[in-house]
């Protein structure tokens, strides 16, 4: 070992003792895409506020009646449940505006607040698509598991709501269990689940302490967000989800407020007439929460769908979509609250040039419109009846990619490169070995992981392979080897003693080989 | 024939009277997303201005000296002509602001101003794509007219320029006579062409008079743009490009000024700093044209490309790329001049998920920074060494849904359907069966040509397709039938007989039977 390679040694130990600059972060400041201007996004609230005093909630449940009645609204002949405008907007002013969505891992827990952009999944996909085969089956809890480890991998996911709905489960008290057991076994990322029945929420709650080690734990570090698809559009509530977020509110578990009307179906044909309706649902809903539990924490989350006009049946890929979501976030920032859009619903079937492109076009105008959470966005296929686990895969690569328009672009006199132009100019002619072009290289560059960007022939070398092939591999060899070891199989079989969990045992540790069979 | 008939036919007959409400058009606005603050254009415009004065411009041609230096710059003892910043503001000041780019068919015209957003194709690819063998062959004549009368019956492309390079082609003077007549031949739409050698400019434009029936009509109503690439940067012009562009003012033909850097090769890795380099040399363009011809019709295509930096290749399909192109078209609407970016370059070899998203990302902000010709958004693959007729028709799609998103949403009294709420919430409890939703139907909604939105279960019953199988099905239907027929056969005759065209008169009128024989 000769001296000459010290100097050499020595830049290699410094530059591994950095830390790694990525060159994308969770919580990146959108907001850059504005298709409403602030006239409109005026109109629209008045007009929401119009709707909730005149035409009101229909089935509203007692505790909801109870406290807005107190507050100064009104029941009318039709059972229909009005907010006054003063109320809607009190309500508003006592919400909170920004929360911490924790991770189990800490360092995963992210910020929701101003214009901060995060990706989630989401969905209640009752089919699973087999890579290579183009069929479906049925989803299993065995595939939401596989799904939460496989997301546990993805860096540009940064939170994971249930995808799938678990089919093996009989009955809805297996179903609320093991979707929130599937979910916590499977990633240590901000995590979120739903209920169909309010006690399923106590119970969740006593296997999150369990967990975490001790009673009121899970009350002071919640890393689970509630979706709770709260309406019957138009204007009515659905009465055991609001059930479910009186008991959220007790419990001390965040909720993501969702309207999730279908225009055209569900809500007017009109884009701004589905803001409306979807705009006045979350907020009544906003002040319901805010009567029972000033400040308790909650995302503002629209999910204005579309209809595909000529069938009746949701599409979730369209412009249409884009807009309304990208409108959608802009409104709940507007209104300086917690955000939340849906993006990345493909109505194409397979993962397929239809998909990317219905996903690359929602997804990025929702994210440059600046949500707090843009929910769907990994591995949702045909209009969110599907999920694939592949499609997640080449879904984080776009993820990343949007992520990076996120970060924009910096103009401070580095990135300028004024001195860089005459070294080059003067020099050799190109950048290609100029000092900022390695500088920048891991620092402003986002590099797919299943994307391919070889020559045609290299890429014809390397067996002509399209992102499905690749991202299937990744699956693989991920699933066989990627079990989660946050929770001991001691504690796996504390709560596995407690409450009735379904996912046989051997799957979550891996025992069952299904995933080594395959990758071998 | 019965009177109960009678209403209904009369109703039809006024409803077929009725204009075809098209829910988008070409040359919506654009201009929401806005990646680059006011006083980040200020900046980068003032670092262009500096590399122009400061380092100028090297390999200048003789025409450009000369009149460059009469109006104030001078020339170093590099040979690099230098620009004075009140020069470059002056050229500015007295460039074209809009114009018409004219279809041969004239209701295809369409206008470069303000934020108006069109689609164009675009490219030099050099392989073509076969359908489903996953191979790729080199580029013909042939291919380039089949790709000029596909992209003729697609809505969404509002102006074809060449896509490939016709291999066959075995010398520069054929393939720049071939290349504008396939295109010529294959569309009415406004189209582009691009040159090797001055003299083929005088030659082409010949043959366009002779098509239009009389010497000087081309000048009168330039139905194409010439596609100039006059840099080789950083910094430096393409002199043969430069001297194609003087004969391009001599016959009246519009250009379109290409800078075409690639960060991190030719152009600094920073983003920034990209921009920087591709708005000076674009600028030095902008001045030479309008010394030589004040207000000769220029588009302003900074079309800022990007290295994967691990291996120096170019990417076309990321983020940093949607980023670069967004931001060049939001500095050369700033400027106020004609803009056109490059978006749609998909690094992906085939039509699949991973193209589709590198498509649907960079096509969705650069046209919503809002450029008026949005170059390379159909057809193109393997960072533009590839071309593809399936992926145009895919891309077709995207192209429509994204047009639907610069549309944005309306919020006019009847969008805000107040009225509806009350006949729904008072009502049948949903909007399917409204007077309004089946009159926003068609007029406010996109629908894809071979996208597909069937549930799982009849997607299976229509056999299971992915979107490059319909394509594909769209493409040899529409090539074995679809031939333009703007141009008579004597005509044809009349141009083939005073010019040396390679791409045989069979396959231009069909009789070779290629795709007659693949369609049956």
């Amino acid at each position: 070992m000769g001296r000459r390679s010290g100097g050499r040694e020595a830049r290699l130990a410094a530059r591994s003792a950095e830390l790694p600059v990525k060159p994308v972060r969770p919580g990146q400041t959108g907001g850059q895409y504005r298709p409403l201007s602030d006239a409109q996004l005026q109109d629209i609230f008045e007009n929401a506020l119009d709707l909730l005093e005149e035409l009101g909630m229909g089935s509203p449940i007692p505790a909801f009646i109870e406290s807005t009645v107190e507050a100064g609204g009104w029941m009318d002949d039709d059972d229909r449940l009005h907010y006054p405008t003063d109320l809607v907007k009190r309500a508003i002013d006592s919400a909170t505006k920004e929360f911490v969505w924790h991770g189990l891992d800490e360092d995963r827990s992210i910020e929701l607040k101003d214009q901060n952009v995060h990706f989630s999944t989401a969905g209640a996909a009752v089919l699973m698509l087999d890579h290579g085969t183009r069929t479906f089956r049925e989803s299993q809890s065995a595939d939401l598991y596989d799904s939460a480890r496989l997301a546990d991998t993805l860096e540009h996911i940064h939170a994971y709501v249930r995808t799938v709905v678990a089919r093996d489960a009989d009955n809805a008290r297996d179903l609320d269990m093991v979707t929130a057991y599937a979910t916590m076994m499977g990633t240590t990322k901000p995590q979120g689940t739903s209920f169909f029945q309010p006690e399923h929420v106590y119970e969740v709650v006593s296997m999150y302490d369990m967990l975490l080690g001790e009673e009121g734990a899970f009350r002071k570090r919640p890393f689970v967000v509630a979706n709770a698809t709260f309406v019957v559009p138009p204007l009515r509530f659905a009465q055991d989800t609001a059930e479910c977020m009186v008991a959220q509110v007790r419990t001390g578990m965040p909720i993501n407020l969702l309207s999730a009307g279908q225009a055209g179906a569900t809500s007017p044909a009109s884009l701004s007439g589905s803001l409306v309706q979807a705009m006045a649902e979350c907020l009544a809903a906003l002040t319901n929460i805010n009567l029972l539990s000033p400040g308790h924490p909650c995302i503002f989350s629209m999910w204005p769908f579309v209809s595909d006009l000529r069938t009746g049946a949701m599409s979730g890929g369209s412009g249409e979509e884009a807009l309304l979501n990208a409108g959608s976030g802009q409104l709940a920032n507007w209104l300086g609250l917690p955000s939340g859009s849906a993006a990345g619903m493909a109505d194409s079937k397979l993962p397929d040039g239809q998909a990317g492109h219905e996903k690359g076009l929602t997804v990025s105008l929702v994210a440059q419109a600046g949500t707090n959470v843009i929910y769907e966005s990994a591995g949702m296929l045909a209009a969110l009846l599907g999920h694939s686990l592949e499609m997640m895969v080449i879904d984080n690569d776009l993820l990343g990619a949007v992520n990076r328009t996120i970060r924009g672009i910096e103009t401070d006199d580095y990135s300028m490169a004024r001195t860089v132009f005459d070294d080059v100019v003067h020099g050799e002619g190109h950048f290609l070995g100029h000092p900022q072009t390695l500088d920048l290289m891991e620092k402003h560059y986002v590099y797919p992981i299943i994307g391919d960007r070889l020559s045609p022939d290299d890429w014809k070398d390397e067996g002509a392979t399209d992102a499905s092939d690749r991202a299937h591999d990744y699956v693989v060899r991920t699933l066989a080897s990627h079990y989660p070891s946050h929770v001991s199989p001691e504690k796996d079989a504390e709560i596995r003693d407690a409450f009735n969990i379904i996912l046989p045992v051997d799957v979550v540790s891996g025992a069952d080989g299904r995933w080594r069979r395959e990758a071998t």
